[in-house]
């Protein structure tokens, strides 16, 4: 099988995540794409050159952050026809029209996809899916720090000033924080997110953006009597003619689509009249999301233009699976009911997570919660409390999904 | 400018809705992919002939449903090296692996974003952002008329066959609603989601499935009160080494990204230990979304390999944008003051949604929210209040996003 080199520019937190993670995966894309990726040099600052990780290169993926040398470097790589991919926020925002000017001239890809939303794919679905759909507005929980912090203080009550020291003692805000609460680091990614949505030569210095610094709890407290949660949001949408970019802290509906956004995730609403809205929502990035997130460009870059899915391998389907369950009982409202209940349903191996008990008359509702259990067991400990004589009706059942991604 | 030949298989909602898009955005289209497509022909029932729109054909869109001949008429396209884009999960869920076989086989795009999922792009995301990525398991909520039913069901405490009226006179529900509520509309994405997450070859007749037809609405109100929400969940996962592909109604903990999906809106989470998990949502498939989803394929198939966006153009930015606005105040608790601020607002064509008036000891909170107005009018007006001798601190404000999506 041929191979397709990697140069990796800058080996902090994420470029380390990369080097593992294209070591893990490299079977897997190659079984993708046709071709295996290694990686033919990394670049620090101590050790490698660049020239030669650029001659013996296909692809440069850039995580040096910064704007020098990175955008030399980019800049560089694109100039001798070598598809590029960067997670570099600050560098899109500031000399993006260099950048896709310089890519569109030498007809090669540069993909960013890292650079913005975490593991949203914000960006592959602007430039793809939408291409045939107008675009008016774009709304983003672009930073998870401070998604944290205003999600710290609407559950606990705590102020902005402990939420952001349990971010920072958490590992979800830095020593510096600055940049992220102050909204400047979601001004990149909108900047990055308006060129491509409209098209538009859109630079930080053009977006406005105010931080969540001032909030206080007790107008998070005062809002939500009113259905409203507060977000950072990031907007980029068209006014009169033209267009407006802007970051500041907005009270949500409790019913759009971003209002249910917690904890450090990312997610971004694309609205066009011909489709009403997207929503693609997933963890902020963290070193493994955001080198996964640039695994996925390097992979789009090594895919010849459009492949049909390889043929499909037969499989294994498995139908006994684990699921806790929701079990509603109702029973004659007398002694010893609930503990033949929980006998069975310990025999079975079913575990019990919560019980409420009402009066319904002279009977009795059991609303129970069981902890996950393979079906077939369930169904068996259902089964035999069906037989019980004090049961009012048949049992009712239905599965319980419990996950929560935070 | 050269153009583009799209040949139109079907001509119904869908059909109907995909030519007018095509005709509202071929300018768009040509603008990104460098050709203007234009239908070459169209056939139905009664008019235009299969193999001479073939013939005159770059590309084949299959609108037209069922298994034959629309199974036929896309083998045959795919076999003489047109790519093809079809929204017919039944012919996908049935003929997988026959279509996609040939579409390897001849080196060809078989694209099908449109038959899962209403806009939701769970197929591009599943198919390009994941390679790098291993997906342990899909939750979906992929039939809008279900969810609408369970929605209102859990809105109003109507029963299953009240809701399923509802949903009936809205639109939103089939006269015949048979393979929406008893799951197997979902059970036919299911194979095509599970098809592509995890490359197996997965058909409908190995997926179980039930419906929400049992569903009380006795069930959804004590669930809720142990804080889980009752959706419809599609369910393809990795378990012992098979694949247990599924739909059942289950309960969701509130915090789950699809407990919030409401209404007629679809949504998809993709679970990998890399990333988490990523939810895509948004409105289920009407006419024009759907076509909005087959025009995305279209462009998609039409793009040469990957194209860096074209140069920017240079954007006037807006800074005084409408917006409504949370107003917070205290002020002395006396006779005159709410006239007071209600007269400045109103001068400067401030329209308030709400007041609510608490006692804070011997001085009032008021918390108001205003209709979207001009950013400038609002400052102005809450300059004036600022300066009225009964506040006791600065006013307080930040601005409320009052959209939602159903």
């Amino acid at each position: 099988m041929t191979s397709f080199s990697v140069g990796l520019l800058g080996h902090g937190t994420v470029g380390a995540a990369f080097e593992a993670l294209l070591g893990e995966r490299a079977d897997a894309v190659a079984k993708t794409t046709g071709r295996r990726p290694e990686l033919s040099g990394v670049l620090t600052r101590s050790r490698g050159d660049f020239d030669d990780i650029l001659e013996r290169s296909d692809l440069v993926v850039e995580l040096m952050g910064g704007l020098e040398p990175a955008r030399e470097y980019v800049l560089r790589a694109l100039e001798v026809g070598k598809p590029v991919v960067t997670a570099n926020k600050q560098l899109l925002s500031h000399h993006g029209d260099e950048l896709f000017g310089a890519a569109h001239e030498a007809g090669v890809d540069l993909r960013f996809e890292a650079a913005v939303g975490g593991v949203v794919p914000a960006i592959r679905v602007l430039h793809e899916t939408l291409a045939a759909a107008e675009v008016h507005r774009v709304h983003g929980i672009v930073n998870g720090t401070t998604n944290f912090i205003l999600t710290e203080m609407t559950r606990t009550g705590a102020s902005y000033t402990e939420a952001l020291a349990d971010a920072q003692r958490l590992g979800y805000a830095e020593a510096d924080p600055s940049d992220d609460v102050n909204g400047r680091d979601a001004a990149a990614k909108m900047a990055i997110l308006a060129r491509l949505a409209f098209g538009a030569a859109v630079s930080l210095d053009q977006v406005t953006y105010e931080g969540i610094e001032h909030v206080t709890a007790a107008d998070i407290a005062y809002a939500r009597e009113l259905g409203l949660s507060l977000k950072l949001i990031g907007t980029a949408e068209r006014v009169d003619g033209g267009l407006s970019v802007r970051v500041h802290p907005a009270f949500l509906n409790a019913r759009h689509p971003l209002a249910s956004v917690d904890g450090s995730f990312n997610a971004v609403t694309i609205e066009s009249p011909a489709i009403t809205e997207i929503t693609l929502s997933g963890p902020g990035a963290g070193g493994s999301q955001t080198a996964s997130a640039v695994l996925g460009d390097v992979v789009s870059a090594m895919l010849p233009p459009p492949v049909p899915p390889a043929p499909a391998a037969p499989v294994e389907i498995v139908s006994d699976i684990e699921s806790a369950f929701y079990l509603h009982l109702e029973v004659a409202d007398r002694p010893g009911v609930l503990a033949q209940i929980a006998e069975i349903l310990g025999l079975q191996g079913v575990s019990v997570k919560s019980v409420v008990q009402e009066g319904l008359g002279a009977d009795a509702r059991l609303t129970i919660v069981v902890h996950p259990i393979r079906e077939s067991k369930f169904l068996a400990a259902v089964s035999l409390i069906g037989r019980l004589d004090f049961l009012r009706v048949s049992p009712r059942w239905i599965r319980v999904i419990e996950e929560v991604f935070e």
